[in-house]
């Protein structure tokens, strides 16, 4: 069960057992999505599988959640997203209106981005072998301008900067799914990426080494596959993370650390020193990133890949290793 | 459960509550695979998922079906393929052996196809949340050549040609499931047909009206829809359907009609009179085609979308409604 979380396990049966069997060894690298050229037109391809329980909660359902979820991909792949296929596995006794109503906002979330779904396909299994609904997309985008220079291009004193608040999603479904009867309920962040990152990547263009949407295993987990990737080291400034309240305040009744908890609207950023204040004011003009923030910077190798500064100490932020928090996408 | 099955209650709960909240009008027409155009270019794009149980069956496996159902559906609309996503949803507690050889197979179906699988995503589910190991797949093909006119194409007079036995993949898999302890055990006709499709698509060009391969719901369901579309009737000859003795046998003894039996290796073509006996010759020099026959033809529009002709007397054939097999692919 450890292995779905987008971490450690995860990465360990992704990149031992996964990828060494069905990809050419220039493709091994874990990314976002793929790059392909067509008779001289380059796209991008991805795909994600959405397991979400509740199917419904605050700030999302599992209808918006696949449409956003895989645009967010090809975005921060630095493409113009077009083109989504939609695949569902609906378990027998599904009622009608609960799929309508996925359905109707997953169409909603198709239109909000300009995508348009053009195929699809449907199974049903019997009851038992699913749990409710599954839904598939895979995103096709056009890839036009220069993309990111990509982790490996990350320096010593570049700067690392989040678009909001960090942990929403993972907490806000969390809360819905155990009733933890938080007042205000937690809402998640998923919203669509597209304007935000093109307005970065406009503000700042070659300044912006590297993009990742912060999904599973939050941002401590793009921080340690950037490490792995550029061998250097992530040194953040706890005060400086943005955190809403009612994230703070699950995440110590529960003990989780908002770093490891998956977002599904905020993206982490490696920017050069002289370009963060530029893309930190852009991304604050726009709805929903109006806290963004430089988190920390890149440091020379040290043991750690990441390590939080809480005033005078360093804590070294391990990678996220197993089920935290299980079906939050 | 029974809107599953690639037939009526399917086609309904497709083309009543799924198309028209997810797509264009002008896509909510049933077809293998969407047609878009990036820049010039013309690309067809397709997704499926796949359920089969169990994983493993004589002539094939899950891994193999995700990779050739999928491909198969870019062919049958003209397309070369070139890409796949193939997106991974386990449940907690699947052997990883069992994982491996699975990735294993598709790794080798893909090879073999002269695709490439560029993005992927694994999920994890709790044990008893999913039914061991669902695979989904998209693929994106090039179109470059003339495509077939479409079934509203489809002519009085011409010919209906499948391009081997028929119901091979449903009985495989059935009785594979149900240990039904034939012998020998039928096998599938899961194959890639890329081969087969340019064959006869160079032999009769423009000759050749319309090609799908016949999965969910069989022949007879890809000849009510043809029917829907042409609004013409097509008559079948009985004695000229290719059947293999294992499915005749199990066909009889279960009381099923190899007509409605999923196959995944095997399409129907709808081939203009004066160029169906060289189509034939020609699939019938490839190797898995050799029994690809003319089996009916088109005729005026009667009460009834698709009519058995056995002997002298003619039985309609009914479309498959529910349940016949779940599960199949």
């Amino acid at each position: 069960m450890a292995h779905g979380e987008g971490a450690r396990l995860s990465r360990a049966l992704i990149s031992k057992i996964i990828l060494p069997r069905l990809c050419r060894s220039d493709r091994r690298h874990l990314v976002d999505a793929a790059t392909v050229t067509t008779r001289g037109n380059r796209l991008a391809i991805c795909t994600d599988s959405h397991t979400v329980t509740p199917l419904f909660f605050p700030g999302g359902d599992l209808g918006t959640l696949s449409v956003y979820g895989t645009v967010n991909d090809l975005v921060v792949a630095g493409a113009t997203p077009r083109w989504l296929t939609l695949s569902l596995i609906l378990e027998e006794g599904l009622p009608i209106p609960v799929l309508e109503a996925i359905l109707d906002r997953a169409a909603l979330a198709a239109e909000r981005c300009g995508v348009e779904i053009v195929a699809g396909d449907t199974k049903v299994v019997p009851r038992g072998a699913a749990d409710g609904i599954f839904i598939n997309t895979a995103g096709i985008g056009e890839l036009t301008g220069v993309e990111c220079i990509g982790p490996q291009g990350i320096a010593v004193g570049d700067h690392i900067l989040v678009s909001g608040p960090i942990g929403c999603h993972g907490i806000a479904v969390l809360a819905a799914r155990e009733t933890l009867g938080f007042d205000p309920a937690p809402e998640s962040d998923l919203k669509p990426l597209f304007e935000s990152v093109s307005a970065l990547r406009n503000a700042v263009g070659g300044g912006t080494k590297a993009i990742r949407d912060a999904t599973r295993g939050g941002v401590s987990a793009v921080l340690h596959e950037w490490a792995t990737d550029c061998n250097l080291t992530f040194e953040l400034d706890e005060a400086a993370i943005p955190v809403t309240e009612s994230v703070r305040g699950a995440c110590e009744l529960l003990g989780l650390d908002p770093l490891v908890i998956a977002n599904e609207g905020t993206f982490v950023a490696a920017v050069s020193a002289e370009e963060s204040e530029v893309a930190v004011q852009v991304l604050r003009t726009l709805a929903g990133f109006e806290q963004a923030s430089v988190i920390g910077r890149v440091c020379e190798r040290t043991l750690t890949d990441v390590v939080l500064r809480r005033g005078h100490i360093r804590i070294p932020v391990e990678e996220p290793a197993g089920v935290l928090l299980p079906r939050i996408c």
